[in-house]
């Protein structure tokens, strides 16, 4: 099964797990809301390439940590749409969560997705116990505090931010998670894949950065000029267009040049390098550089 | 070390792991806040009871198991207390989580500590790989969906709520979570142990319920009438208050009668009458019952 299928099928059961037995039918329906369509699972697909670079030998295990991944993200995007953070009415395109169903059942889609998360986890456990415990393990540090994304969510609310513990809180640690998650779902070492992601993770703090400022709510699916209406530090605003590209080429050679010796490293150079291109914004030619 | 040691103990220690590193202040402030000073700690003592009768062979497991229960709970009550669901200013005699500290950091101490909670099973694996397992399994289905506790609170949004499934879910599951777990961290079939947790369960609901009816804030240490004033079914309305409080007799004897056979049997019974003594309120001579 390709690698894209593996983590649709798997996320769906797990949603349709959780909206078995004798449960409430409006919150059974946000949850499905909340992760499908998806966006472009970028975090579980490093994941699974992370995985199948490394020989993939329990493939239940790798399909659960990748949705794991995924559900914390899309639990992450449901809070962090609410009136009491961002207030985003539009997410992929479609009502956000909380528009959609009101804030109640979206504080409850986050959290629920977030159980969910741990629940996939666990069940892998079936198929290497070891595997699934140092997952849920990786998970939980990426996730809550002090350094996962929860921690970079609060943030937020500091008079005086530490900018380099923000970043890879915030949007660092689900790509670490991804690749180190990938890595322990083969049974390899996780923290000699940290640095991989922690690459991709700043290469997407930069993209999005450029995204939010070149491109419209449209174009999007979500609100645009954020960084600049809410005075956010960013990397146009502290390199310009030009200065914050380059910088993202950077990143992903330095990207390139961590991904440890293993069996699909030449596959897994080619998918940094696809995202790569996905990532880099083309600046519309109005624009000022 | 006495049982009520333990449990703090180890939630301290929790707490304090989530606050290391490079934590946020505030948000590191407000997880002690959640936390500390704590209510009764009823549910981690049940678990941390079951476990000690049925000989708490791994008591590190069981702590886990009991520290878990409780962050789990501080979390909801925490998101039950914000705005968009009872919107309560009191918790405990103090302002609640987001009027101290606002709703943006409410809402991510509520998800750290469900965080946390998976994160003191998984840390505990270290001494029983396949008993944490086993509680991280437990704790996910009594907090999430289709039946824990976010379910519980999502059939509140429903326009037509299945009363029995809504009880089950909203108190019901983690009182059964603190048995079963309790025994599970003694190696014991945590099945055997759910009808204790759903008689405990029914019990404390009726025990609310003739609390919120009988007493006032300052008691409660929380708003009161909260049933009548939101019209929301409860057994003082069913029964009246005598009937209420006889059903709360029948249903601890109940919980007694359906304990397991086990080394600490006598001093698990007593607990329960313990608990019952508490339980049933001292009602007020003024009261019309």
């Amino acid at each position: 099964m390709p690698l894209k299928s593996r983590i649709e099928t798997t996320i769906a059961n797990a949603i349709a797990q959780a909206q078995g037995g004798q449960a409430p039918p409006k919150l059974a329906a946000a949850l499905d809301y909340a992760v499908n369509p998806g966006g472009a699972r970028i975090r579980p697909t490093i994941a699974m390439s992370v995985s199948f670079a490394c020989g993939d030998d329990r493939p239940e295990v790798s399909n659960a940590a990748a949705a794991a991944i995924e559900l914390i993200h899309c639990a992450s995007l449901v809070h962090d749409d609410m009136p009491c953070f961002d207030d985003a009415d539009i997410r992929r395109g479609k009502p956000s969560v909380h528009k959609a169903f009101g804030e109640p059942l979206a504080l409850l889609t986050g959290d629920s997705l977030i159980i969910m998360a741990f629940e996939v986890l666990a069940r892998a456990a079936e198929h290497d116990p070891a595997r699934a415990i140092s997952l849920i393990r990786i998970l939980g540090e990426s996730t809550g505090m002090p350094g996962g994304i929860c921690a970079g969510q609060g943030w937020e609310s500091e008079d005086k931010i530490d900018l380099g513990a923000y970043h890879r809180a915030k949007t660092g640690a689900l790509f670490t998670a991804a690749t180190r998650m990938g890595a322990a779902a083969a049974g390899e070492d996780p923290e000699a894949w940290t640095e991989l992601g922690a690459r991709i993770g700043e290469a997407f703090q930069v993209a999005d950065d450029l995204r939010d400022a070149l491109y419209d709510e449209a174009t999007l699916g979500k609100p645009a000029h954020q960084d600049e209406i809410h005075d956010r530090p960013n990397a146009v605003a502290a390199l310009g267009v030009r200065g914050a590209i380059s910088r993202l080429e950077d990143i992903l050679g330095g990207a390139i040049s961590s991904i440890p010796s293993c069996p699909g490293e030449a596959m897994l150079c080619e998918m940094v390098r696809k995202q790569a291109e996905r990532l880099t914004p083309v600046v519309p030619s109005r624009q000022t550089v």
